[in-house]
């Protein structure tokens, strides 16, 4: 069976992830999740966190292997997606993702940016569908908020 | 007494920070402050100068602690809205502030990115109010320019 | 002679640098290089790669010399340029460069990110006159993909 809305590939890739998308996003400071302004929308900076938990924590490739980033990255993009869904009503809404950064919590030889970054792109491509194309920035950071292993941003647009 | 224009609210921050807001804010490289384009307004990355010196250089959690860490992101954000004021004619013209970026150079084990954040998000909006809210990305960075302890950079709508 | 149109200058400046511009410009993931939406334009992250070869690997401060991340963040522009070439036809179309994020990958006592920043931003000036003027974010980072030297993104108006 083909789920044919991007509403039903969220939710049901949100589900294969271990993600409650019926849940609330917590947020961890004193700013906005999501604004909207004209045509474009931007999302704050999303870590791997269920509920009240941040669910990768250390340095990628040190402490958290690839394949574990990758999923990292994917519950952020979960995250953002949720967020918009929210603002939007619908993910039907968005036109196209415009750009996302990949921040990766990176052990001193670790290189393989790009191969994390692309858990998250592949996941917006299959739920999104052509409006998930976008143009990416990833790069290896010393730390992130809670010790999370990987962060990411993205601006839409509606 | 309420200060009622985002104007006299700046200069009251700024005073209470110790930033002179009357002098002229230094750039050092070959790039524009501001840029404006349509509705939106860039602002490039700020880090906590006065005048000549740039008031907090080190690792925040090592050299630097969280609460001078919050100060020096404050100071960001007095820099870039000396910055928008100055291209605007008055802070009145800002309709939101969309994104703003904090990078924090950050010691191993530091993890209180949204903490230093959060310096810089209360202060926008203390002065800005409904204006000042915004999306906000926190990352922890090996380095910064001249060793500085916070960059900021932020992207408006007028 | 002067070379009166910007993408004259750019093939003089590419073939400077040693940078074949007829040549296909690599991809290393499953994203857009270029994103167009209304009058703006994203580049995503440009590495310092000619074909399949990342020309300056290492910490720079280290590794690699400040005058050799210069270069290296000259290719990442002369790469940005020639995708926004392919994408517009001629670089006379952008009106503006809005924005670069320069990450530089650091050693522990690196602090002249914004001179780096100067290679990309001289250029940009060079090639594109009044339209390279930008705001500029340069940050010192713990990695790269592939072990580059310099990452540096872009948004343009057009």
């Amino acid at each position: 069976m083909t789920l044919t809305s991007a509403d039903e590939r969220f939710k049901a890739q949100a589900q294969a992830l271990g993600f409650d998308w019926h849940a609330d996003i917590k947020i961890g400071g004193n700013y906005t999740p999501v604004i909207s302004h004209g045509h474009e929308i931007y999302v704050s900076g999303q870590i791997p966190r269920m509920g009240d938990q941040v669910m990768a924590i250390g340095c990628v490739g040190h402490d958290i292997s690839l394949s574990q980033a990758q999923w990292a990255a994917q519950i952020c993009v979960i995250r953002a997606l949720a967020l918009l869904r929210k603002q939007l009503g619908s993910l039907a809404h968005i036109q196209q993702i415009l750009r996302i950064t990949v921040y990766v919590r990176s052990a001193p030889d670790f290189t393989q940016h790009s191969e994390v970054a692309d858990g998250a792109s592949d996941l917006l491509c299959q739920i999104l569908g052509e409006a998930g194309r976008h143009t990416r920035t990833s790069v290896g950071v010393a730390q992130l908020p809670k010790g999370a292993a990987v962060e990411l941003d993205l601006i839409a647009a509606v």
